[in-house]
Protein backbone atom coordinates (compact mmCIF):
# COMPACT_ATOMS: atom_id res chain seq x y z
CA UNK A 1 0.00 0.00 0.00
CA UNK A 2 1.41 3.21 -1.20
CA UNK A 3 1.69 5.87 1.36
CA UNK A 4 0.06 9.29 1.21
CA UNK A 5 1.17 13.02 3.34
CA UNK A 6 -1.10 13.93 5.15
CA UNK A 7 -1.25 16.84 7.50
CA UNK A 8 0.32 17.00 10.52
CA UNK A 9 -2.35 17.83 12.85
CA UNK A 10 -3.62 14.15 13.21
CA UNK A 11 -5.74 13.36 16.51
CA UNK A 12 -5.04 9.58 17.72
CA UNK A 13 -8.32 8.18 19.31
CA UNK A 14 -9.18 10.07 22.27
CA UNK A 15 -11.07 8.49 25.45
CA UNK A 16 -13.18 11.43 26.83
CA UNK A 17 -13.12 12.74 30.34
CA UNK A 18 -14.68 15.41 32.02
CA UNK A 19 -12.11 17.51 34.06
CA UNK A 20 -13.23 19.05 37.35
CA UNK A 21 -12.44 21.98 39.04
CA UNK A 22 -13.23 24.44 41.99
CA UNK A 23 -13.09 27.95 40.28
CA UNK A 24 -13.68 30.86 43.43
CA UNK A 25 -15.48 28.60 45.25
CA UNK A 26 -17.52 26.82 42.79
CA UNK A 27 -17.52 23.76 40.65
CA UNK A 28 -16.81 23.49 37.06
CA UNK A 29 -16.35 21.07 34.63
CA UNK A 30 -14.76 20.12 31.28
CA UNK A 31 -14.45 17.56 28.58
CA UNK A 32 -11.19 17.04 27.49
CA UNK A 33 -9.63 14.07 25.17
CA UNK A 34 -5.41 14.92 25.91
CA UNK A 35 -5.73 12.81 28.97
CA UNK A 36 -2.88 9.66 29.66
CA UNK A 37 -1.50 8.09 32.81
CA UNK A 38 1.78 9.61 33.57
CA UNK A 39 3.60 7.08 36.11
CA UNK A 40 2.95 4.17 37.07
CA UNK A 41 4.14 4.44 41.08
CA UNK A 42 3.24 6.37 42.72
CA UNK A 43 -0.16 6.84 39.84
CA UNK A 44 -0.30 9.35 38.28
CA UNK A 45 -2.28 11.23 35.57
CA UNK A 46 -2.12 14.13 32.86
CA UNK A 47 -4.33 16.55 30.98
CA UNK A 48 -3.33 18.57 27.77
CA UNK A 49 -5.75 21.60 28.29
CA UNK A 50 -5.79 24.90 25.84
CA UNK A 51 -3.88 27.77 27.53
CA UNK A 52 -6.63 30.10 27.49
CA UNK A 53 -9.46 28.05 29.05
CA UNK A 54 -11.18 28.28 32.52
CA UNK A 55 -10.26 25.10 33.97
CA UNK A 56 -6.33 25.92 34.39
CA UNK A 57 -7.41 28.81 36.84
CA UNK A 58 -8.85 26.20 39.22
CA UNK A 59 -5.86 23.37 38.96
CA UNK A 60 -3.77 26.30 39.84
CA UNK A 61 -5.99 27.85 42.57
CA UNK A 62 -6.17 24.43 44.72
CA UNK A 63 -3.77 22.79 43.11
CA UNK A 64 -6.16 19.77 42.66
CA UNK A 65 -8.72 18.49 39.73
CA UNK A 66 -10.88 15.60 38.95
CA UNK A 67 -10.57 12.74 36.01
CA UNK A 68 -14.47 11.41 35.59
CA UNK A 69 -15.41 9.25 32.94
CA UNK A 70 -18.64 9.41 31.83
CA UNK A 71 -20.42 6.37 29.93
CA UNK A 72 -22.22 6.57 26.63
CA UNK A 73 -25.57 8.12 28.15
CA UNK A 74 -23.96 11.34 29.48
CA UNK A 75 -22.76 12.42 25.80
CA UNK A 76 -25.12 15.59 25.70
CA UNK A 77 -24.06 16.53 29.21
CA UNK A 78 -20.64 15.63 28.14
CA UNK A 79 -20.45 17.42 24.97
CA UNK A 80 -22.16 20.40 26.68
CA UNK A 81 -18.83 21.06 29.06
CA UNK A 82 -16.83 20.97 25.72
CA UNK A 83 -19.42 23.79 24.05
CA UNK A 84 -19.63 26.68 26.86
CA UNK A 85 -16.73 28.07 29.00
CA UNK A 86 -17.46 28.32 32.74
CA UNK A 87 -15.69 31.79 31.97
CA UNK A 88 -19.08 33.12 30.52
CA UNK A 89 -21.53 29.90 31.93
CA UNK A 90 -22.03 28.33 35.10
CA UNK A 91 -21.43 24.33 35.22
CA UNK A 92 -21.56 23.86 38.48
CA UNK A 93 -25.45 22.60 38.67
CA UNK A 94 -25.24 20.08 35.70
CA UNK A 95 -24.06 16.96 37.50
CA UNK A 96 -24.39 15.97 41.30
CA UNK A 97 -20.91 16.54 42.78
CA UNK A 98 -19.69 14.92 45.82
CA UNK A 99 -16.30 15.46 47.09
CA UNK A 100 -13.27 13.01 48.51
CA UNK A 101 -10.01 13.35 50.98
CA UNK A 102 -8.85 16.67 48.76
CA UNK A 103 -12.12 18.66 49.02
CA UNK A 104 -11.38 20.71 46.31
CA UNK A 105 -11.73 18.12 43.40
CA UNK A 106 -15.29 18.02 43.12
CA UNK A 107 -16.50 14.64 40.87
CA UNK A 108 -19.53 13.88 39.01
CA UNK A 109 -21.70 11.49 40.87
CA UNK A 110 -23.27 10.08 37.27
CA UNK A 111 -20.02 9.24 36.51
CA UNK A 112 -19.34 5.73 36.87
CA UNK A 113 -15.92 6.33 37.62
CA UNK A 114 -14.11 9.65 39.38
CA UNK A 115 -10.60 9.83 40.35
CA UNK A 116 -9.22 12.64 42.37
CA UNK A 117 -5.57 14.33 41.78
CA UNK A 118 -3.30 16.37 43.89
CA UNK A 119 -1.62 18.58 41.26
CA UNK A 120 2.45 17.33 40.79
CA UNK A 121 3.65 19.46 38.02
CA UNK A 122 2.90 21.43 34.75
CA UNK A 123 4.59 21.12 31.91
CA UNK A 124 3.82 24.85 29.72
CA UNK A 125 3.79 24.41 26.17
CA UNK A 126 3.37 26.44 23.28
CA UNK A 127 -0.63 26.84 23.04
CA UNK A 128 -1.18 23.90 25.76
CA UNK A 129 -0.10 23.01 28.72
CA UNK A 130 -0.11 19.50 30.69
CA UNK A 131 -1.09 18.92 33.96
CA UNK A 132 0.02 15.77 35.62
CA UNK A 133 -1.55 15.03 39.03
CA UNK A 134 -1.29 11.67 41.64
CA UNK A 135 -4.24 9.86 41.78
CA UNK A 136 -5.53 10.67 45.69
CA UNK A 137 -8.76 9.08 45.31
CA UNK A 138 -10.63 6.82 43.16
CA UNK A 139 -14.55 6.06 43.40
CA UNK A 140 -16.48 3.90 41.55
CA UNK A 141 -19.89 2.90 41.03
CA UNK A 142 -20.60 -0.71 42.67
CA UNK A 143 -22.05 -1.78 39.59
CA UNK A 144 -19.08 -1.22 37.46
CA UNK A 145 -16.64 -3.31 39.81
CA UNK A 146 -16.70 -6.86 38.39
CA UNK A 147 -14.20 -9.39 40.24
CA UNK A 148 -12.83 -6.63 41.75
CA UNK A 149 -11.71 -5.10 38.79
CA UNK A 150 -13.47 -2.58 37.10
CA UNK A 151 -15.47 -3.58 34.34
CA UNK A 152 -15.44 -1.65 30.83
CA UNK A 153 -18.38 -2.98 28.91
CA UNK A 154 -20.51 -1.66 32.26
CA UNK A 155 -18.20 1.74 32.35
CA UNK A 156 -19.07 2.51 28.86
CA UNK A 157 -16.68 5.04 27.75
CA UNK A 158 -16.69 7.39 25.22
CA UNK A 159 -14.10 8.15 22.15
CA UNK A 160 -13.81 10.86 20.70
CA UNK A 161 -11.81 11.48 17.25
CA UNK A 162 -11.01 14.20 15.26
CA UNK A 163 -11.13 16.21 12.60
CA UNK A 164 -14.65 14.47 12.26
CA UNK A 165 -15.52 15.42 15.66
CA UNK A 166 -17.57 12.11 16.42
CA UNK A 167 -17.89 10.50 19.90
CA UNK A 168 -17.96 6.70 19.53
CA UNK A 169 -18.34 3.62 21.84
CA UNK A 170 -15.91 1.26 22.91
CA UNK A 171 -16.30 -1.53 20.63
CA UNK A 172 -15.70 -5.64 21.19
CA UNK A 173 -12.95 -7.57 23.30
CA UNK A 174 -10.28 -8.19 20.50
CA UNK A 175 -7.86 -10.30 22.61
CA UNK A 176 -5.99 -9.88 25.55
CA UNK A 177 -2.68 -7.94 26.02
CA UNK A 178 0.53 -9.66 27.43
CA UNK A 179 -0.91 -12.89 25.76
CA UNK A 180 -2.03 -13.01 22.19
CA UNK A 181 1.15 -12.42 21.09
CA UNK A 182 2.81 -14.69 22.72
CA UNK A 183 2.83 -17.58 19.62
CA UNK A 184 4.94 -14.98 17.87
CA UNK A 185 7.68 -15.33 20.85
CA UNK A 186 11.21 -17.14 19.96
CA UNK A 187 9.74 -17.64 16.28
CA UNK A 188 11.62 -16.06 13.98
CA UNK A 189 10.25 -12.81 13.13
CA UNK A 190 9.97 -11.69 9.44
CA UNK A 191 8.07 -8.69 7.95
CA UNK A 192 5.39 -9.64 5.62
CA UNK B 1 -25.50 5.20 43.60
CA UNK B 2 -23.33 5.48 46.17
CA UNK B 3 -19.46 5.27 45.55
CA UNK B 4 -17.34 2.75 46.89
CA UNK B 5 -13.58 3.40 47.00
CA UNK B 6 -11.28 1.78 44.79
CA UNK B 7 -7.91 1.24 44.21
CA UNK B 8 -5.78 4.36 42.89
CA UNK B 9 -3.98 2.89 40.17
CA UNK B 10 -6.73 3.34 37.67
CA UNK B 11 -6.04 3.01 33.88
CA UNK B 12 -8.25 5.29 31.87
CA UNK B 13 -9.41 3.08 28.10
CA UNK B 14 -5.91 3.72 25.90
CA UNK B 15 -6.03 3.77 22.46
CA UNK B 16 -2.65 1.72 21.11
CA UNK B 17 0.14 2.51 19.60
CA UNK B 18 3.59 1.57 18.08
CA UNK B 19 6.05 3.79 19.28
CA UNK B 20 9.08 3.57 16.75
CA UNK B 21 12.82 4.35 17.40
CA UNK B 22 16.02 3.56 15.79
CA UNK B 23 18.74 2.40 18.14
CA UNK B 24 22.13 1.24 17.25
CA UNK B 25 20.85 1.83 13.58
CA UNK B 26 18.44 -0.77 14.16
CA UNK B 27 14.51 -0.07 14.00
CA UNK B 28 12.55 -0.98 17.00
CA UNK B 29 9.03 -1.08 18.01
CA UNK B 30 7.14 -0.88 21.25
CA UNK B 31 3.40 -1.51 21.92
CA UNK B 32 2.68 2.04 24.49
CA UNK B 33 -0.73 2.78 25.47
CA UNK B 34 0.02 6.38 27.19
CA UNK B 35 -0.23 8.54 24.69
CA UNK B 36 -2.06 11.74 24.10
CA UNK B 37 -1.69 15.05 21.88
CA UNK B 38 0.00 17.75 23.90
CA UNK B 39 -0.09 20.91 22.13
CA UNK B 40 -2.29 22.44 19.36
CA UNK B 41 -0.15 24.56 17.43
CA UNK B 42 2.74 23.02 16.76
CA UNK B 43 0.76 19.67 16.81
CA UNK B 44 3.06 17.87 19.60
CA UNK B 45 2.05 14.21 20.78
CA UNK B 46 3.46 12.88 24.10
CA UNK B 47 4.10 8.79 25.10
CA UNK B 48 4.63 7.95 28.54
CA UNK B 49 7.49 5.05 28.87
CA UNK B 50 8.66 2.93 31.77
CA UNK B 51 12.32 4.50 32.67
CA UNK B 52 13.34 1.05 32.15
CA UNK B 53 12.65 -0.21 29.03
CA UNK B 54 14.48 0.04 25.54
CA UNK B 55 12.76 2.49 23.73
CA UNK B 56 13.89 5.64 25.50
CA UNK B 57 17.53 4.65 24.38
CA UNK B 58 16.80 5.14 20.71
CA UNK B 59 14.63 8.49 21.55
CA UNK B 60 17.60 10.11 23.12
CA UNK B 61 19.76 8.59 20.48
CA UNK B 62 18.13 10.03 17.42
CA UNK B 63 16.18 12.67 19.05
CA UNK B 64 12.84 11.09 16.62
CA UNK B 65 10.25 8.36 17.35
CA UNK B 66 7.15 7.48 15.65
CA UNK B 67 3.77 6.63 16.58
CA UNK B 68 2.03 4.09 15.00
CA UNK B 69 -1.51 3.15 14.91
CA UNK B 70 -2.43 -0.54 14.43
CA UNK B 71 -5.37 -1.74 12.71
CA UNK B 72 -6.97 -4.71 14.82
CA UNK B 73 -5.92 -7.03 12.41
CA UNK B 74 -2.52 -6.52 13.68
CA UNK B 75 -3.01 -7.61 17.13
CA UNK B 76 -0.76 -10.15 17.63
CA UNK B 77 1.90 -8.67 16.13
CA UNK B 78 1.29 -5.14 18.49
CA UNK B 79 1.07 -7.77 21.22
CA UNK B 80 3.93 -8.95 20.82
CA UNK B 81 5.82 -5.64 20.70
CA UNK B 82 4.76 -4.96 24.01
CA UNK B 83 5.93 -8.93 25.63
CA UNK B 84 9.19 -8.53 24.12
CA UNK B 85 11.92 -6.04 25.01
CA UNK B 86 14.13 -4.90 22.16
CA UNK B 87 17.20 -5.46 24.41
CA UNK B 88 16.76 -9.07 24.04
CA UNK B 89 14.59 -9.20 20.85
CA UNK B 90 15.21 -7.93 17.55
CA UNK B 91 12.30 -6.55 16.37
CA UNK B 92 13.49 -4.83 13.00
CA UNK B 93 12.23 -7.62 11.50
CA UNK B 94 8.46 -7.78 12.72
CA UNK B 95 7.17 -4.96 10.32
CA UNK B 96 7.89 -3.29 6.76
CA UNK B 97 9.44 -0.16 7.53
CA UNK B 98 9.88 2.93 5.99
CA UNK B 99 11.21 6.36 6.53
CA UNK B 100 10.19 9.92 6.17
CA UNK B 101 11.82 13.30 6.23
CA UNK B 102 13.79 12.74 9.70
CA UNK B 103 15.22 9.99 8.63
CA UNK B 104 15.96 8.31 11.89
CA UNK B 105 12.37 7.60 12.87
CA UNK B 106 11.04 4.06 11.53
CA UNK B 107 7.38 3.78 10.53
CA UNK B 108 5.62 0.95 10.03
CA UNK B 109 3.73 0.18 6.30
CA UNK B 110 1.18 -2.08 7.68
CA UNK B 111 -0.26 0.70 10.28
CA UNK B 112 -3.00 3.24 8.31
CA UNK B 113 -1.47 5.79 9.65
CA UNK B 114 2.29 6.80 11.04
CA UNK B 115 2.99 10.41 12.51
CA UNK B 116 7.20 10.63 12.63
CA UNK B 117 7.98 13.49 15.31
CA UNK B 118 10.78 15.43 16.59
CA UNK B 119 11.45 15.46 20.16
CA UNK B 120 11.03 18.62 22.22
CA UNK B 121 10.95 17.82 25.34
CA UNK B 122 11.28 15.34 28.32
CA UNK B 123 9.46 14.84 31.27
CA UNK B 124 11.14 12.90 33.77
CA UNK B 125 8.52 11.46 36.56
CA UNK B 126 9.75 8.70 39.08
CA UNK B 127 9.47 5.48 37.59
CA UNK B 128 8.29 6.90 34.14
CA UNK B 129 9.18 9.70 31.48
CA UNK B 130 6.92 11.72 28.90
CA UNK B 131 8.21 12.42 25.76
CA UNK B 132 7.18 15.24 23.54
CA UNK B 133 7.42 15.48 20.06
CA UNK B 134 6.47 18.14 17.68
CA UNK B 135 4.68 16.00 14.96
CA UNK B 136 7.10 16.21 11.73
CA UNK B 137 5.36 13.90 9.23
CA UNK B 138 2.13 12.17 8.87
CA UNK B 139 1.49 9.06 6.36
CA UNK B 140 -1.48 7.52 5.81
CA UNK B 141 -2.95 4.47 3.71
CA UNK B 142 -5.47 6.51 1.06
CA UNK B 143 -7.95 3.54 2.05
CA UNK B 144 -8.71 5.41 4.92
CA UNK B 145 -8.86 8.62 3.68
CA UNK B 146 -12.57 10.03 2.96
CA UNK B 147 -13.21 13.42 2.20
CA UNK B 148 -9.66 14.43 2.55
CA UNK B 149 -10.25 13.24 6.33
CA UNK B 150 -9.33 10.33 8.04
CA UNK B 151 -11.39 7.77 8.62
CA UNK B 152 -11.40 6.00 11.92
CA UNK B 153 -13.76 2.99 10.82
CA UNK B 154 -11.06 2.04 8.12
CA UNK B 155 -8.14 2.50 10.70
CA UNK B 156 -10.11 0.29 12.83
CA UNK B 157 -8.11 1.36 16.08
CA UNK B 158 -7.30 -0.97 19.30
CA UNK B 159 -8.17 0.14 22.68
CA UNK B 160 -6.21 -1.03 25.65
CA UNK B 161 -7.80 -1.41 29.21
CA UNK B 162 -6.13 -2.06 32.25
CA UNK B 163 -5.83 -4.68 34.91
CA UNK B 164 -8.39 -6.79 32.94
CA UNK B 165 -5.78 -6.52 30.04
CA UNK B 166 -7.79 -6.67 27.21
CA UNK B 167 -7.70 -4.88 23.26
CA UNK B 168 -11.33 -3.95 22.04
CA UNK B 169 -12.21 -2.26 18.74
CA UNK B 170 -13.89 0.95 18.41
CA UNK B 171 -17.39 0.63 18.87
CA UNK B 172 -20.32 2.60 17.47
CA UNK B 173 -20.89 6.15 16.25
CA UNK B 174 -22.29 7.69 19.16
CA UNK B 175 -22.84 11.58 18.61
CA UNK B 176 -21.29 14.64 17.14
CA UNK B 177 -19.17 16.56 18.91
CA UNK B 178 -19.34 20.16 19.73
CA UNK B 179 -22.78 19.48 18.75
CA UNK B 180 -24.59 16.87 20.25
CA UNK B 181 -24.96 19.31 23.43
CA UNK B 182 -25.89 22.31 21.77
CA UNK B 183 -29.55 21.83 23.18
CA UNK B 184 -28.16 22.11 26.54
CA UNK B 185 -26.64 25.65 25.87
CA UNK B 186 -29.27 28.55 27.07
CA UNK B 187 -31.06 26.16 29.28
CA UNK B 188 -30.94 26.52 32.90
CA UNK B 189 -28.66 23.82 34.12
CA UNK B 190 -29.99 21.66 37.07
CA UNK B 191 -28.33 18.24 38.76
CA UNK B 192 -30.61 15.23 37.85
Amino acid sequence: MEKQQIGNNFFIPMPVVLVGTQVKGKANFMTVGWCARANANPPMILCGIGNHHYTPKGIMETKTFSVNIPSSGLLEKTDYCGLVSGDTADKSQVFDVFYGSLKTAPMIKECPVSLECRLVQTVPLPTNSLYIGEIAGAYADGRVIKDNKPDFSAIDPLFLTMPDNRYWTLGKYAGDAWSAGKKLVQQPQTST
